[in-house]
């Protein structure tokens, strides 16, 4: 059985195409997600194993994406052990009693994914059933950083200033709050893997926040934590930020084998602070999908020749989907990829 | 009659302490700005002179800053020309009917400063007065990509799809626009020189959002343009971003004498980048100001480390004060800068 091309990517083997999916890829610009999901709530949705993995599914069948990733949120450990969090839709994960002090590492337990959010689990199991060994799962978890941002912040946050604020002034606290939610992380990866999924993709979103002294100190420990955690299962990890052209080469330090990056960064030069041993995954401006196909072309082909003929490129968007997107166009992106991309191609 | 240190330090000449103000100076961080403004609209705010200049001079007298900047905001012209722009409070800039085709150009009439808004002169001629030659005022203006992406927009945006798929779709639409942009930004910076303001600065400040080639074909010319109008008069010029790491080897084209960075680039890394004929301002995360005094001053000493000796360098926080911010806090950063800053000190 041959290696799907997203994890040969992930190993920087030779593949047969470019392999491509987008972050998002289930979600608001997809009609049978809206019919699916309707208005309830998102977490809600996220604990029913066949709604999820329907949703997991829907845009394997409609794109032939090269991998599916779990329908699932970065909030979802955190509350299924009672923490307090909801998703306010249009917001984001809203936190009714921010996290501020050492007392509240009182409230964040161990996750023990089969007691605690044995749907999770069910949902990889019945996507990787119906996948089979062609198309592989990603795992999907966030990192402690961005995760610790949300139960500090209370919400989203523009400016970062109370988790910046907590972890210059007791970094003992933070470094403990970090290192529970990266035993999260990793636990909640295991499971997922246990259940099917072949790669992970650990979400540090809003990592780019920070200042590279910042990053090395207070997020990039943890973040080794969970991926040296997940080693002995053996599938390969991403490790995917916004904004994080300053980061990248500690981002290398973190133990992924493939490194997300948005659109700021060109490929090439992505590749440069990498070094030689990261794949690649990116990096099409979300935005530039509302564009009339020509430009989106265009600008696909200019990540592809960027991302250079060498292996290990996994072609993806520099952020997720945006709703007003044309499913249309995602469709066109993926017969793209396929037919031109020629990332570590197999000789013929 | 000596040049003051800021506006020395733009010309990368040698300055008895290295120069300091802060983004935001005046504004919700201040007691005295609060019990001035009330809760009244901005834009009202700015269109009474003795109200705008007070709230100028207000940080100045409390911090002791090296700079002044005049009260603004970087819709003021195309709301003076009847554009439909509001200031929502805790928002932002807010458009009516945003910019959306080729027809809009006819909603873009040129900007008159002193028939379209003679309180902007006004104001700076009170503020320049009060100051004396000993501490210069800064004008003030909002570059052509970020006003063009609140006409389009509508209001703050996230993604900034919608302008971005304007720029790509019809460039020839999107040219004519930030081409008016720059010359109403230009006509309002000279309008400030003239009153009496000393120093320019022009805000790109979501310029970040771009790729390096989105910034160079859309961005770019228009700054240029707006640069290349006011060279005559003589002035130094600041340009200004966030997020704007990939960016900076073009902003240095940008006809600009000094560039803003935020805190994701070290200052010795954005002098690599900028090339030595470009002054740095910057870059103390304004976050970090909500941390303890310690925290604070060893951050603040970092960033005089990484501006190194060399001339050129105006200490400034990476973007604008916190509404939060404790006065003290910087009022004690304005002392150690003013101790401590060494960058291109004449000899003694």
């Amino acid at each position: 059985m041959a290696t799907p091309p997203l994890v040969a990517a992930c190993w920087r083997r030779p593949v047969p195409h470019t392999p491509v999916w987008f972050m998002r890829q289930a979600g608001r610009s997809l009609p049978e997600y809206r019919a699916a999901r309707g208005s309830g709530d998102v977490l809600a949705a996220i604990s029913d194993p066949a709604l999820a993995a329907e949703l997991t599914l829907q845009p394997v069948r409609r794109y032939g994406v090269d991998a599916a990733i779990l329908f699932s949120d970065i909030v979802v450990p955190v509350h299924a052990i009672g923490f307090g969090v909801t998703v306010e839709p249009g917001r984001g994960p809203v936190v009714a009693e921010p996290f501020s002090s050492k007392a509240d590492l009182g409230r964040l337990r161990p996750f023990i994914p089969e007691q605690d959010a044995p749907y999770v689990g069910e949902a990889a199991a019945l996507v990787a059933s119906e996948l089979g060994p062609d198309v592989p799962l990603i795992g999907f978890a966030g990192a402690p950083f961005t995760v610790a941002s949300y139960l500090v912040e209370g919400g989203p946050s523009r400016t970062f200033a109370r988790v910046k604020s907590l972890m210059h002034a007791d970094p003992a606290v933070w470094h403990a709050l970090v290192e529970r939610l990266a035993d999260m992380a990793a636990a909640s990866l295991a499971s997922q893997v246990r259940a099917g999924a072949s790669v992970v993709q650990l979400f540090d979103s809003w990592a780019g926040a920070l200042s590279p002294g910042e990053y090395q100190r207070f997020a990039l420990p943890a973040t080794q934590r969970v991926f040296e955690a997940i080693s002995p299962l053996g599938v390969p990890g991403i490790l995917f930020g916004v904004g994080t052209g300053e980061l990248l080469g500690l981002m290398a330090q973190a133990g992924a084998h493939a490194v997300g990056v948005d659109w700021r960064v060109p490929l090439d030069s992505a590749r440069a602070r990498l070094g030689p041993r990261h794949a690649v995954q990116g990096n099409l401006d979300p935005a530039i999908c509302l564009a009339p196909w020509e430009v989106v072309a265009e600008e696909a082909r200019e990540v592809l020749r960027r991302a250079g003929r060498a292996t290990g490129h996994i072609f993806n968007l520099g952020h997720g989907v945006l709703p007003e997107t044309d499913p249309g166009i995602l469709s066109a992106l993926v017969e793209l990829v396929h037919a031109e991309g020629r990332a570590g191609v197999l000789p013929r």
